[in-house]
């Protein structure tokens, strides 16, 4: 890399986890490019997918807002979520979304005019422009249709996941292609394991284009496991499962969290589990390993009825973009 | 006025109507105000209120596109209507204004916001920002309440209107009054006479200020008669009614159209009377009159389903706009 241009680094994910990782490196000179699921069908956004046939927008929309160096109000109105009558749980933001796909035809010209709006710093890339649906085969045979399903169900762990896949089977955005291409770093995480992470590499071509990439791979592992989807998830968990369906050992540098968030935090998040620990396991072996205290002080100042199926402990967004500037 | 500055020219009406005027009269060297009517309760804008208890967006959501120099597909944009479930019938412009309402806790920041992100030319004034029903006493003490009510009810002409009064009563838009003052032409109508034209003059303050104002008053006739409403009207009867809530004799100039639209269009507008016409009553006497051909000739591509309620006979902005510079 010369030393006069600024790194590019690649974001995937989804909504809350892209969102931190998000805030926090665009204050840094960097390039961002988010690379986001498109596997979300629940809340507002669920309701948008099944009455106009659109592509998910709160994914992207969170992360758009996050990139977001505009009028502070405009973000706001992103995020803000109607609360009375017909229109109660929309987010102003999903409906902006599906109105300029409607009317362009297309999220990726949707989202490039909302970023317009918002003034964003780097690029928001929907992982692919195909309407899919996230499928869970558990071992005892049960099936999960859709990812609200999926992150509904609480027995995962308990009768083990057989296969995730996307019905119809979809192709990668180009876009997410040339910017992992042109990528200096990939940062995978945080965000749900089934229902976030994974979804982006059950898509067609995402997988090549990672493990082709000359990009240092780093994954950020999340504060918190998920109730009867990752109980007992230590660190090296996670990156085991990612690699599984990447290539082992790929990921090279590990990001976590050493600070326990306090009881009173831990008891009010009844949907997740436990704080996640790190445990050095054979996987640990030969990866660059970076433990800190990563947790936010105190509550992100999002508005109450956003917070629903959102989680209460957080990461700090500058305390995490700067221990993956330290990597970098 | 100086010959180095743009004269100002304030607009009072309501949606489509402003909108109109609002289109032809960017394109020349004037700095405009829209003042916009509060009184709408129907359809979109009636849910919005209900719900959420905003003010009405519709009107101000006409004139902000019609000021747009903006990217033509945020234009397009605040006009669309979303076309099946729960949102059927929801204007996307509506619902941002209400949300950025909601955001901000007043409906003239959201316009300035709005405005921005549309790159209007010339600022959209409420012209009040208090909350307000627009009530109808016929002769027959029929009473009609709301401006949906009485934009409906087709029987306004054969009982007679005795009052037509907002509850509870408002105050002016200091803004608006402030453009009044510094106005070189005010421009009044077109516009539905009872539900987007003299709702704005039964705000307190208006009056004295149009009345006290130096600019030059012009009128728009409309083009059509009002079934139910001003049946028999012609340009004449329109100026009295407008004058008799200012001061008699007060409007110089009055514009109005000469080509009568085809009968297959006249058909086809079921909810319209009869073409306005021009006869020199006592009240023409003294005043500068334009009569012009001010029809457009095809008709206005507005999304079908925005044309609910719309009247498909309509005027050529560019013609319009080029008979008032003309008088200015």
């Amino acid at each position: 890399m010369s030393e006069n241009r600024k790194p590019n680094i690649v974001v995937i994910g989804g909504g809350t986890g892209s969102h931190t990782v998000l805030s926090g490196l665009k204050k840094h000179p960097v390039n961002l490019t988010a690379v986001v699921t498109m596997a979300d069908d629940g809340g507002s956004t669920g309701r948008l997918r099944t009455e106009f046939g659109v592509l998910p927008p709160g994914d992207v929309r969170q992360c758009l807002v996050a990139l977001s160096e505009g009028d502070p109000i405009l973000q706001q109105l992103f995020s803000h979520r109607f609360q009375s009558g017909e229109l109660a749980g929309h987010s102003a933001g999903n409906l902006f979304l599906s109105a300029l796909e409607q009317i362009t035809g297309s999220l990726d010209k949707a989202v490039d005019l909302a970023g317009g709006v918002l003034q964003i710093r780097g690029s928001v890339c929907p992982v692919t422009l195909e309407k899919v649906r996230l499928i869970a085969e558990l071992n005892n045979g049960k099936v999960l249709y859709g990812e609200a399903a999926i992150s509904a169900y609480q027995l995962i762990s308990r009768f083990g996941l057989k296969r995730l896949y996307l019905s119809p089977s979809a192709q990668v955005n180009p876009k997410a292609i040339t910017a992992i291409k042109e990528a200096d770093m990939i940062v995978i995480g945080p965000g749900n394991l089934y229902s976030s992470l994974l979804p982006n590499f059950l898509v067609g071509g995402l997988r090549a284009a990672v493990v082709h990439s000359k990009a240092k791979k780093v994954f950020i592992a999340n504060l918190m496991t998920k109730h009867g989807h990752t109980d007992g998830f230590s660190v090296f968990d996670y990156v085991r499962e990612i690699e599984s369906r990447l290539k082992p050992g790929i990921i090279e540098t590990v990001i976590y969290n050493t600070k326990k968030p306090s009881q009173r935090l831990i008891h009010e998040n009844v949907d997740e589990g436990e704080p996640v620990q790190f445990v050095p396991t054979k996987e640990f072996r030969g990866r660059s390993v970076l433990g800190l205290n990563l947790l936010a002080d105190r509550l992100h100042e999002t508005p109450k009825v956003d917070m629903l199926r959102r989680t209460l402990i957080r990461h700090d967004s500058e305390k995490l973009a700067k221990a993956i500037m330290s990597v970098l």
